[in-house]
């Protein structure tokens, strides 16, 4: 049996009059009194249903065609034909059908064909994505991953794993989750009654990463151009609708490149996804739109096709104190830009994707690039109307003297960052990167609220589940 | 500044004449009396480096270009000329030549011209991509995973991101991480003294996961064809060539597939990603077959061209019963095949890779389908010659009744599978998967006889380094 997919038959593929076996999932089962039923079948290869007509010639016609219920498997031997009704141009004629699997109970089937609530799907998420919203999501999701993997690729960075798990304890252990072998029950202790981590698994304290950028760098300063695609971790106890304890992270390190040059890669990927994701997700936008959100598919062919705009943090800063808004956060140099603030910079002031550049040293990392005038360092965020950040970088400081300054200002501990300093002792070289959140990128393209519908199996405070 | 690439000047993208600008680090200089020099420029682009004549009419010659040492940053811009000298056909005549970087003390400088051994590199992870073998080893690591990607793409495989962060313990607690926010010096006890991991982040015990199968499948049951493609953990206290605490595999699970389509697929990946490698990496494996097997091409091209032999593990027992060779492991049916015994099947006895299939179902797991013999399970090993076995898979258990059997004979906690069972009531599907394990991989291709060689910053016991 070899079988087709569902994408295939109604991308006209297969011609008018071939046999096709196709497989799949029942969403619907219609009767018509002159003894045949339409089927339609979902593979999960794209949004719609194949639809099939089965008659009462099939041998098991009245022992199951007619019981089957949504979420039912089988397989339809049949013969591709014209289709008569509106929508779709092609059907089956089935010749046969394998049912494969009924559904226990259907009253009781928590995917039934109604329609469900996104929190009651969440609840469900081994079944979910089943569901038309979710497997349009998950659709999208796994073309923009794909998508990054190619951007990149075809512009001759390379793919960097970096470990998960860490023993630099890079922003602050207060975030991390530990990493441990010991029996908790039991936990060893040194003289002074603290933890033995001498006695655990790596022999030192050990975390879930938050970040793989330093640990990128040191392969920029080999490959010229990298990226890490991976998951990150933070134990934050944030419930929030943008916040997971496990999240997709994509970030590009690049030798030999400047803020600017930096600001255009963030620029060129995005678009380049989103083209991506309209040309081969364009029936999946398609019900994301009359399902979700609008203004979805125009959200998108907007961001293409604008100009990002450019400021300085300065600049904006000024732009927000005289605008006549009033905000909740009150606007001065010095402060790290609120939600409100970069909405209001990309959806009002710009109306377009801006990159904001150039921001006070005190609010940002030790690792970033100080500017000539002492007081701000060479970071950016792109700030997309309707979401605000969705991408933040910087330039890094190749400058070992600099960087010693800054981790001592900072009290970060300078023997903990050999490896990143020896970068600086070896051939340093003027390097930038930027960090993607993938879920909150899928948040920006889909419209749907939370992070938790857009990532197979949501991790967060409390729920581990599956 | 608009740079090119090593690779493309050296594919002869560029005509001769063209003025371009290469940036990278300096691998060798070597001076001429009669005022200017050659440098060897790498950018990690590929394996070659980029000649460069340098010589004195550049205003920094005497002042920079004479003190260049291996490992310097430089940006180079110049004239494409014809070379003279054997190997390459272009160089680069500088007209001007930037210092971005010099090394600090070049006599100890790590990474100086001489060769290194690879334990020796294995200290200075955050440079040894600056080597010629790693630097090989991590381009030919990038295409293989990006053709694993492109492999499953292609052929309509839906990436899923299943979750690293777990709390179903599903192949024994004792080789697992456990993930916790805990305090450790203070670990909340409950009312009989045990830990309380109410008070824990996700408020019960969670682990690294081991596997994504579980999950994978879920989405297999939906979107029919799927793949994970990320980092697993064990906390195995193995300090052998083929372990590492952090790892990456690649699994692929199919619904509507049995045991012999999912080993046509995994013949069919491992065919494309050695046809990928051989094509896209010419250069670091010509590298390889020079310095580290000089059967690393051949080994590949005879892979690629094998048809698989397939065996049934029964007939596998009996071959290596009767062959007369004597195994340190003594056969007989019902052990699980050890290396020597793989590699006597693959090398000596089919001299091919082969498909040994159905093997005992006391040594393997509850999710394996039982076979109608009630001995055997639809499990599945691809054995290689030189390696033994490269991928393990198996179809799946999909009658409820029949797993249910099987967790309970195996002493598992039925309820924790709640999820995994519910793909058995509701339009269960045969199906079926396998697990390659990435860096085993890229050891099989690179004849590099250790794990820890082929990822950028290995984990193991007592080390969690960078």
């Amino acid at each position: 049996m070899s079988l087709v997919s569902a994408k295939d038959i109604l991308d006209g593929k297969y011609a008018v009059g071939s046999t096709v076996t196709l497989a799949g999932w029942l969403r619907t089962r219609r009767d018509s009194k002159a003894g045949f039923s339409f089927l339609a079948v979902n593979d999960g290869s794209c949004f719609n249903n194949v639809q099939v007509i089965a008659d009462k010639s099939l041998n098991n016609y009245e022992s199951e065609i007619l019981s089957l219920t949504t979420g039912c498997s089988l397989a339809v031997e049949g013969t591709l034909e014209a289709s008569q009704g509106k929508g779709q141009a092609f059907e089956i004629k089935a010749t046969a059908i394998k049912v494969y699997g009924f559904v226990e109970d259907p009253d009781t089937y928590p995917m039934s064909a109604k329609r469900h609530s996104i929190e009651y799907l969440r609840e469900y998420a081994h079944l979910r994505p089943r569901t038309n919203l979710i497997g349009a999501v998950m659709r999208i999701r796994n073309t923009a991953a794909y998508a990054i993997h190619s951007f990149f690729q075809e512009r001759g960075f390379m793919w960097v794993s970096t470990p998960l798990i860490t023993a630099s304890d890079c922003e602050g252990a207060g975030e991390m989750f530990t990493v441990t072998n010991l029996d908790l029950n039991n936990i060893p202790k040194d003289d002074k009654g603290q933890v033995d981590y001498s006695k655990d698994f790596f022999g030192r304290h050990a975390y879930l990463t938050v970040s793989g950028q330093l640990n990128v760098e040191t392969y920029a300063s080999a490959f010229s151009k990298c990226y890490t695609f991976g998951p990150t971790f933070r134990a934050e106890d944030s419930n929030t609708t943008r916040h997971l304890a496990e999240f997709w992270m994509c970030e590009p390190e690049m030798a030999f490149t400047d803020l600017n040059g930096c600001a255009a890669v963030a620029e060129d990927m995005l678009k380049y996804v989103f083209r991506t994701v309209l040309e081969l997700r364009r029936d999946d936008m398609e019900f994301i739109v009359e399902r979700v959100d609008k203004d979805a598919i125009g959200r998108l062919e907007r961001f293409i096709n604008a100009d990002f705009a450019q400021v300085d943090y300065t600049d904006a800063i000024k732009i927000l104190e005289t605008c006549g808004k009033k905000f909740e956060f009150p606007v001065k140099w010095g402060i790290d830009l609120q939600s409100e603030h970069e909405r209001y910079l990309a959806e009002e002031h710009f109306k377009s994707p801006v990159v904001v550049k150039n921001y006070p040293k005190d609010i940002k990392a030790f690792y970033m690039r100080m500017n000539d005038d002492g007081k701000t360092v060479a970071a950016m965020d792109v700030l997309a109307p309707g979401i605000g950040e969705i991408i933040g970088g910087s330039q890094r400081e190749e400058r070992l003297e600099m960087l010693d300054k800054r981790i001592e200002e900072m009290g970060l501990n300078k023997n903990a960052y050999w490896w990143y300093r020896d970068l600086r002792r070896y051939g340093s070289v003027p390097h930038s990167g930027f960090g993607l959140g993938f879920e909150r990128l899928i948040v920006y393209i889909t419209g749907v609220g939370n992070v938790r519908d857009v990532i197979p199996f949501p991790r967060t405070p409390r729920n581990a589940d599956f």
